[in-house]
């Protein structure tokens, strides 16, 4: 540690107090990465202070000193967002937490950027309210990093990305100031609105510290069905027909092609498949209705599906927990690690249309360029944006340049997006020209270099 | 003119030829004000490019010779936003219209700036979709106005304001440099989000060229129904109760007070009172469906509210055309300058729950402070957006600034927006800091700096 690097601590331990500074052999595993496929890096220190002035008052203190920070919410992120940087401080706003207030006439939910989704999901329901955001790494990962990274999920098709919900932040600038604009109106046009420039600029340009959520009504009932279809073609049919019959009940629509399927459902534990044969297309349809007619309604217009042949075979949750075991299927790409070992993942954009031809494209890239290369594919097509897994299963060391270089190939010919919704983070640096021009990139080049100068918030990430 | 102004002027027509270039008397009354009451300007000049690339060069020379550019759509506002300052060009979208693309696929249409909301609408009809961005201004304001603005209106409440109906914008900076961003996708998280920046700044970032709008589909049936209150909490129980049992079918909830509905019906042409009594409140609440049982699940419901003594009185909607009819009750705020003369109009916004006591306070503090003042009360009443009409009947000039600090006053001491839709423009600007506290106020100042250092792009607007 040089005698700089000792003054920075030793400022932050008298602002934060002791407990709230570690260093060296005191820092946990889980602060030198994030669930990307990147390598762990020590930084000079993890702080974790309790209170937004307390994140302020870092963020000062470095900017004194001008040593880098690395935000750090649930370090759940794909793209390496929060993997800390040699010689930085990694603020985590893990001990930021807690719900401040509900309030149920404006349905909205005031909270501290380090709450986990899945609690924030809980206080709501208790409130008689909906947490309307949903993913995955519910249950690890903080609302701050959610909204840092203007994260998608499950229900985007009915309720939209996390900037749809966040009615007011309250963020720390690259310089320390603390800005606090917890707007609680739907409405509010009194001149720019500061908070998009930091949801989804993933901890470059302000450290969320607080975020109004909006609230939804609880939905009355929660329909689902795991379908078996026969072409991609009957696929993008029975979308439309959804969004046609169900219109704005529809809140989720997840294809899974069969290679995706037979890892989720053969090889992940506590998966079952719940259809009797094989697919071309698996597709979990999910539509949340206000009245008990709604789910009639539901069960009729997919009965017309089947009679059309546009659904070959279909399994309707009989309960919420039948529910919750179709969204099983899905959420077993969490697990995916414990069966294939390493691998790379991403959440690529495209037209819909676009999808199938894309997977079969790179697919054939893959099994082709990079010898023993498994993929497979599924994701939330009604958005857009499509996941893909892929690795050399049993290989000693990954090939994850050669897969990124294919998938991102294939996506740049179709003029689709390098990340839908994970983020650029660092791992998606090199291909962000892909999907932006040197128009866009040099806008955005100027965003940052107004609120962050001296490139003391996330250097290098994103940019 | 002085030898500058004449140089730049020289250089506009070489570049835009001479039918682009307005001067003098050739400048039409129309560009020299908007919809607001502040006085008309007469500019250095009107200028009238009719692709993007002409906007570009504009902006470009205007950057060379120092002259402040005002952009123009269609001049509907009501802050002063698009008033030309002296010395100042105009540069009027009014010549770059058209549709250049509806995609069916991925419902979207992307268009040129100047065309007007209805022309749109109608555009989409004729697709088979559905624009959801819709205001008594249809007729004559452009979209790229709509988008600059963050245009709220009738149907926020489903879906959204204008910047939830982006999905790409293609700007030119006060450098003059064009920014082509017309994404088509739903999730795009490569890079920061710039359009958001361009949403909602009134011009004075960027001057808005082309945009890809996100279509819905057509709503297959529409309900509506008229009603009488007896009081506001009744009005907050029939909001709560529609918004539990139509759920998302649930497309507009305008409230009127007596004092607005009393205008509307009786004194504004075309209007007819569908109510056979007076009522304390007025609400029109309307609902989309996507089957046909839906209009009897709104009727349903309705009956539920008249049996409950929620509802005094309704009319139901028995066709579009009763319908357009009831949205006539709403729509004649358009028309009250014929009948009340020249007043001001105000969208603030405040938490619905504290809506009635701010019309109570305000009408009693106008009328008690301004000899002769009338004031009404009405607007999207769900989304937290109140409209405000004041003035003094039949006198010789209005008292606007003695009106103003009244209403801002009381939004003030209720923390509420002095602009939950209209924008701050000029008219407003004394008023910003009212709902936006310094350190907002300060990082607004660095992005408008960052983007437009000389202050070339609608100068002293918004900020």
């Amino acid at each position: 540690m040089t005698a700089d690097s000792a003054q920075v601590i030793a400022a932050l331990r008298d602002a934060l107090g002791d407990r709230a500074v570690l260093t060296g052999a005191d820092i946990p595993d889980r602060n030198k990465q994030d669930w990307s496929t990147l390598s762990a890096v020590l930084p000079l220190a993890v702080i974790r202070p309790t209170d937004p002035a307390g994140v302020a008052a870092s963020m000062r203190i470095a900017a004194t000193y001008g040593v880098p920070v690395v935000p750090q919410g649930g370090l759940t992120g794909l793209a390496g967002g929060a993997r800390p940087i040699e010689g930085s401080i990694a603020l985590s706003l893990e001990r930021l937490t807690g719900i401040e207030e509900i309030d149920r006439d404006s349905a909205t939910m005031t909270v501290r950027a380090g709450t986990t989704l899945e609690v924030i999901q809980k206080a709501a329901e208790d409130a008689g309210l909906y947490c309307a955001l949903d993913l995955g790494a519910r249950g690890s990962c903080a609302i701050g990093g959610n909204v840092s990274t203007n994260a998608g999920g499950n229900r985007v098709l009915r309720y939209g990305m996390a900037r749809e919900m966040v009615l007011g932040l309250e963020v720390v600038l690259p310089d320390g100031t603390l800005v606090t604009s917890l707007n609680k109106m739907l409405k509010n046009n009194a001149g720019y609105d500061l908070k998009q420039l930091f949801i989804g600029s993933e901890g470059t340009l302000g450290i969320i510290t607080r975020i109004v959520l909006r609230l939804f009504p609880r939905p009355h009932c929660t329909m689902a069905a795991l379908c078996g279809l026969p072409s991609y073609d009957a696929v993008l049919s029975l979308l439309a027909s959804a969004r046609g019959s169900l219109g704005p009940l529809l809140s989720a629509f997840e294809v899974m092609w069969p290679d995706y399927w037979e890892v989720a459902t053969r090889q992940v534990a506590g998966v079952r498949d719940p259809l009797t044969s094989h697919h071309p297309f698996y597709v979990l349809v999910e539509a949340q209705g206000n009245k008990d007619s709604d789910t009639e309604g539901f069960e009729t217009w997919l009965e017309s599906q089947v009679e059309a042949e546009v659904i070959t075979d279909a399994a309707v949750a009989q309960s919420l927990a039948d529910v919750k075991a179709f969204w099983g299927t899905r959420d077993a790409a969490a697990e995916f690690k414990l069966v294939l070992g390493p691998h790379s993942s991403f959440d690529i954009g495209l037209a819909v249309a676009d999808m199938d031809r894309y997977a079969d494209a790179c697919r054939a890239r893959l099994a082709q360029e990079i010898p023993g290369c498994f993929s497979c594919f599924y994701g939330h097509i009604a958005d857009g944006n499509m996941h893909i897994i892929a690795c050399v299963p049993g290989a000693p060391a990954q090939p994850y340049d050669a897969i990124d270089a294919v998938v991102y190939d294939e996506v740049r010919r179709r003029h689709g997006t390098v990340s839908a919704e994970h983020g650029i983070g660092l791992k998606k640096k090199p291909f962000l020209p892909f999907s932006r021009n040197p128009e866009e990139l040099a806008l955005m080049a100027v965003i940052k270099h107004a609120l962050d100068p001296r490139s003391l918030l996330n250097p290098g990430k994103v940019l």
